[in-house]
């Protein structure tokens, strides 16, 4: 049909991930895992189209998301890729508020797309695993504390032994700066956002070039360097006397949200209160969360998120205040593959390679479907071929089991079942057969 | 922040599916049953990026694919959106050629996109779940009875009752067009393609229209009329004394397939030779396979698929025939909807609903822990109210039980589970909630 010229490169663009299925087996298993603990925690599914019309996935506008934006034209419509989960929640919430149940839990596992400058670890098509909590004009602060537990239980449930889950008020931030008379905190925000990063004679270099006071920095500088357990921090927090509303408000909602956190079950070594913590510069209202591996820093915040004041406040008037947070899996994994902790043998999903020999595929198939009627993932080898190539194929699959059926095995109504990783091959009836494998 | 004027009218475009949580736990649960079966019978894995090359979507190029696919630039590049999985498929397995196991068994399920006029029922944005099996040169007959168990095994599972897998093969057509000495079979395929539809009379008229000799005509609808038992029509069409290699061929690997299927363990009412099966007109090249619920025949095939040649040979040199299987959800699911099939109530993933009266949070959260502990989905209503609030939220949800944490069962340490459907409540000790729950 083709010659030699019509041949296209097989290729995929730069940015995107692909696995090998024995990869995408265990980034499965992730996904299963985070879905699983959702619905643990009473969150409901919702999908939302990939595609959404420019104007309502731009309605915040601004910044980097008009830059990094897929967007197209398809007709007259203008068109565009969603670039994050949170914004298709808004228009959703917003669009079908008269059918929902408020508060409104629920998770969202999809693709997103970002058009960034290609770079090692970065991606322009990625998973996100969100859950928000949903409140039609009020939402409980204790929901703020439920949140560190769901993202404990996961983590747990991921495989992951030492993590810590950091935990910040931005009212505290924000009344701190009104103390300090500080109108435009932004950029001493960004400043203090890197401090894991850069250190403290850094930040303290960054403030004196953005103008501030000796006495103003010294402030600031104390008031990240507020160390100790987290009852501490709360203390010395308190003991700065900061008359201004917002800030005694934050320190409420942060001593209450640390109080239940620990009656949700979250071990103190999984979380702490961290006054550096800042999140998404004017998203973000109260609660902030990040999450960090402790033996691997440099992977940055595995799950991050926080509270806001309105979702939706572009698509309704309702007042629509939440609690949520997101794990971008495809990062995760890169990461966690990077840092060679994702093991790649015994991922395989198919339990037993039944291999008939010449003559035996009508008993063989028969057997197969036995197996698979107790639910049992089960392929037949089906291709002709001499008996090693059909061994190395369960080998190459890291299929555990082998299953060998021919005339021996016919004959006494026992099947050897060969150990693929020991090698150990034993004789079973069909209920010792059933019995072992269904285990 | 915003004022009226800014406010975006929250909506979707036209052709996008998105349900409310109870639909979409629904869908899930279809979504998750294809998967499962999927993976009973040995299919791997695989996830493809959404966005591809152009020139990768388009290599084959023509037809209808060119005018509906979504394609758009991104700086240089001309970028467009997958119409279908088994063109990414071909991409991945020429591309991975040498990473893989061969026969490769690969699974996936993904949305894809066709800008098609939009119109009921019709979508721009769908699921499709595909399975395949690629050979490395060759890929043995017994595969192509194999998948007719698992479309039999996947839609038992979906709950459906009376259903009929229709197997026919394309070489039988072509053999039959070549004793007939018809070059271009094309229309007269495409006729045929319609006969349930239009039925036999408009079928023949059709054919006249083509200019066809009425003898011609004749052997035809003779052939197209062939009825009876599945064995029958394999003996009327063996005494047809067609003598050309591709129809007894084609007769041959039906006899197998028909054969085998049997083996397989589907049941003869759930599938039929049918010899006017012709499925899309160049791309299978024998067994093809469509699926019709028996009730609902209006709804067209559930499933459908086949055997081809070669799957890549836009990409790669390498001869991969396959034969594969797509079952596309999001249509299904909108048509059961439609014909009231599919029932939205007890669909809760949420098993109990904690309500802590005033003063027992702290408790209520103990006893949600335990729960959750015992893998059991739990929700804590966390929000103030009174409690008539929180009942009729469970029921609105369809929570099947909620769990009353006050002075009274505190003091009795036995605690009111409520089944809200029967209104029955019961005083029950932690042990016996457990117990209970999680059976």
């Amino acid at each position: 049909m083709t010659n030699d010229n019509d041949i296209v490169k097989p290729s995929i663009l730069p940015g995107f991930m692909e696995l090998l299925p024995s990869e995408q087996i265990l980034f499965n298993k992730m996904l299963d895992t985070i879905r699983y603990n959702y619905e643990k925690f009473g969150f409901l599914p919702i999908d939302t189209p990939v595609i959404e019309r420019a104007e309502i996935l731009l309605a915040k506008g601004g910044g980097e998301t008009e830059k990094q934006i897929y967007r197209f034209k398809k007709g007259d419509t203008d068109l565009a890729l969603r670039f994050d989960l949170t914004v298709p929640l808004a228009r959703y919430v917003a669009q079908h508020f008269s059918e929902l149940t408020f508060p409104f839990k629920r998770y969202h596992i999809g693709k997103v797309y970002r058009g960034e400058k290609a770079q090692r670890g970065r991606f322009r098509e990625f998973y996100q695993c969100d859950i928000d909590i949903i409140g039609n004009e009020k939402l409980d602060i204790i929901n703020d504390a439920e949140i560190p537990s769901i993202i404990y239980s996961t983590f747990k449930d991921l495989g992951f032994k030492s993590f810590t889950i950091k935990i910040n008020n931005r009212k505290i931030l924000k009344g701190f700066f009104k103390h300090l008379k500080i109108l435009d905190s932004t950029e001493i925000l960004r400043t203090i956002d890197k401090l894991e990063k850069i250190g403290l004679n850094k930040v303290e270099e960054e403030l004196k070039e953005q103008g501030l006071e000796k006495e103003i920095i010294r402030e600031i500088l104390e008031f990240i360097q507020i160390s100790g357990t987290n009852e501490e921090k709360l203390k010395k927090l308190n003991s700065l006397e900061i008359e201004n509303d917002i800030f005694k408000e934050g320190l409420n909602e942060l001593k209450t949200v640390n109080y239940y956190v620990k009656a949700f079950g979250v071990p103190e070594e999984n979380y702490m209160i961290d006054l550096t913590i800042v999140r998404g510069l004017d998203y973000y209202t109260g609660t902030v969360y990040e999450t960090f591996l402790d033996d691997y820093p440099n992977i940055g915040s595995i799950c991050s998120g926080g509270r806001y004041d309105n979702l939706a406040e572009y698509y309704t008037k309702q007042k629509l205040p939440g609690v949520g947070i997101s794990i971008g899996l495809t990062r995760l994994f890169y990461q966690l593959n990077e840092a060679n902790l994702i093991k790649f043998e015994d991922s395989s999903l198919t339990k037993v390679l039944v291999i008939p020999m010449k003559g035996y595929l009508d008993q063989a198939i028969k057997i197969a479907n036995l197996l698979r009627d107790e639910d049992i993932n089960t392929q037949i080898y089906l291709e002709k071929g001499k008996v090693g190539k059909k061994f190395s194929y369960a080998d190459k699959l890291g299929i555990p089991y082998t299953l060998i059926i021919g005339e021996e095995e016919i004959k006494q109504e026992r099947y050897s079942l060969r150990n693929m990783e020991t090698g150990k091959q034993e004789m079973l009836s069909i209920e010792e057969l059933l019995l072992f494998l269904n285990k």
